[in-house]
């Protein structure tokens, strides 16, 4: 079942209209936790969402991943300079509402459908609350909504392209801060050359990463070649080059366990538990062959035989906090 | 057990052992199977090398990696122009033999250890035969040669760097080829663009594949954020921009299975029977989770139920061709 959202767009939404996502700082700018930011991280692929912008909304979008840690995009330039530079980036398939609708005029219908709490328009003023980013919607509300207009609901559902997927995302994300490292005339050469490097997993990343683990946490293989360096706290989120190539930043996993851990579906306790995303479906885990993660997540399978994960080294500590905090879709 | 190996490098010496690595034709150059060549894929890791040019014996090395098809790289220039462009690359840490030792000074305690046939050395003459490249030699010729000089095992065992591995040297090849995209100026952007995303499996191509293929054809999975879409004959081998872009040259696999065919460690018959390399670990298998996979390199498991795998589309079927003669480490 797709749930329903509502994006009240501040000033970058044409931004994220033709760039096909939607951005929002993790928290304010004052540091407190904000209900529409951490909604960015419940919505799901599949998922409705009207955009709202300048009193009208135009388009309606189909969510095309989960949401994940990223800078604040490029293209925003100096709008919004008072949003902190990390945030989550949502890729979203938006496609056209014709002719946009204005919910002011529909304002008696949707009066008894908004939330009563955290709600993207206000009845009283008839305008969008502006302190609302994304907020979850009923189904009738979003139906009274596109009800009343046209929209592409076969190219919706089908998404076009798959230039939003989140390796295409992050692609570009990371392209863009490897050509600023390339740029960066403060690095020596070897610096320069080990952190691009370690954006695969290679080089001094990964020589700092094997004098630590040598084996899968999750399969226990040991073979080089079978093994990734993945980063803990992603390449793109480091904020220094010491983070980058730091071995306590690092797990090495078979493919499998570092996509599952990379997405965010998996991460790990400080003490060894598996902490497995209640967004990936059980029946895909057993035939990734990840049997005992199945156990972990549900507690109805006998965990086998010799299964139990160390404990982490204190180094490695703060960036699991950060993994569990930020990159695991809890 | 580690294989013992002699290679006569031709006129390439130096950029072989700066570049540390060995790299061959696939084939002769008038498309005649070459024994020497071949030798290049026989080759494993932890295996032992010889360096011989000009005379002397002066480095050891050890195999890094198993060999892969690779372009002649480019620091050839125009030195062995006769070459076909097409062939295997061997990552091999290489570390001096000190002094350099010259076989012909060691020629009667040689002599009875050359191998009768695809000899490296002539013991009529006591030079390197001309034909040969890289020759399997026994571990007690091996021996003779080291015994007589020094070399620092520790550093050899332990490789120095991983720089040598399969992904660095991968990514280095196909960064030279992206330049090579990116410069061309008889390409449009678009094409430009998608054939730069297809290098990480995105954009035209894999829409294209999914017109095709929608599980994983080892796992079932249909879950569009746990499969990759692998090329089945590599990026960095495609000729053509049609081939970089062609639906029919992919496979949508989970990650630990696009990584197995990716290496080269498991191949698929037309028919869609799997083949296992013997190169790759059982007990390696089984801890991915591929039972199944162990089913069909041995014999000796039970197939679970419900294993079967559909014949591949005649599109598929060259590349499939390709992936078993260039990648498939038989």
């Amino acid at each position: 079942m797709p749930q329903y959202w509502w994006v009240n767009h501040k000033q970058t939404w044409q931004q994220e209209i033709e760039g096909q996502y939607l951005w929002s700082p993790k928290i304010n700018a004052n540091g407190s936790r904000n209900e529409f930011y951490n909604n960015m991280r419940r919505g799901s692929p599949g998922d409705l969402v009207l955009s709202y912008a300048d009193q009208h909304i135009g388009h309606v979008g189909r969510l095309a991943e989960f949401a994940f840690a990223a800078p604040k995009p490029e293209e925003f330039g100096t709008v919004g300079a008072n949003w902190s530079r990390d945030g989550w980036l949502l890729p979203v398939y938006w496609t056209k509402l014709v002719p946009p609708i204005r919910p002011k005029d529909l304002i008696d219908r949707l009066r008894p459908l908004l939330p009563d709490r955290y709600s993207p328009f206000n009845p009283a003023t008839a305008r969008g609350n502006q302190g609302a980013y994304l907020a979850e919607i009923s189904e009738p509300l979003f139906n009274v909504i596109v009800s009343s207009a046209a929209f592409d609901l076969a190219l919706l559902a089908r998404g076009g392209s798959n230039s939003l997927s989140y390796e295409s995302v992050v692609e570009v994300i990371e392209d863009i801060i490897e050509r600023k490292i390339t740029d960066d005339l403060t690095l020596d050469d070897t610096v320069r050359k080990s952190l691009i490097d370690a954006r695969r997993g290679q080089g001094v990343f990964r020589s700092n990463l094997e004098k630590l683990e040598s084996a899968c946490r999750l399969t226990g293989i040991t073979n080089a070649s079978l093994l990734k360096a993945s980063h803990i706290k992603p390449w793109r989120a480091c904020e220094t080059a010491q983070e980058r190539l730091d071995g306590m930043n690092g797990l090495l996993l078979t493919p499998d366990a570092d996509h599952l851990f990379d997405r965010g579906f998996i991460s790990f306790g400080d003490g060894g538990d598996v902490l497995v995303s209640t967004r990936v479906d059980r029946e895909d885990l057993r035939r990734l062959g990840f049997d005992q993660l199945v156990f972990e997540a549900t507690g109805l399978m006998e965990a086998p035989a010799g299964w139990r994960i160390n404990g982490f080294l204190a180094g490695q500590r703060p960036y699991l906090d950060y993994h569990r905090q930020h990159v695991y879709l809890s």
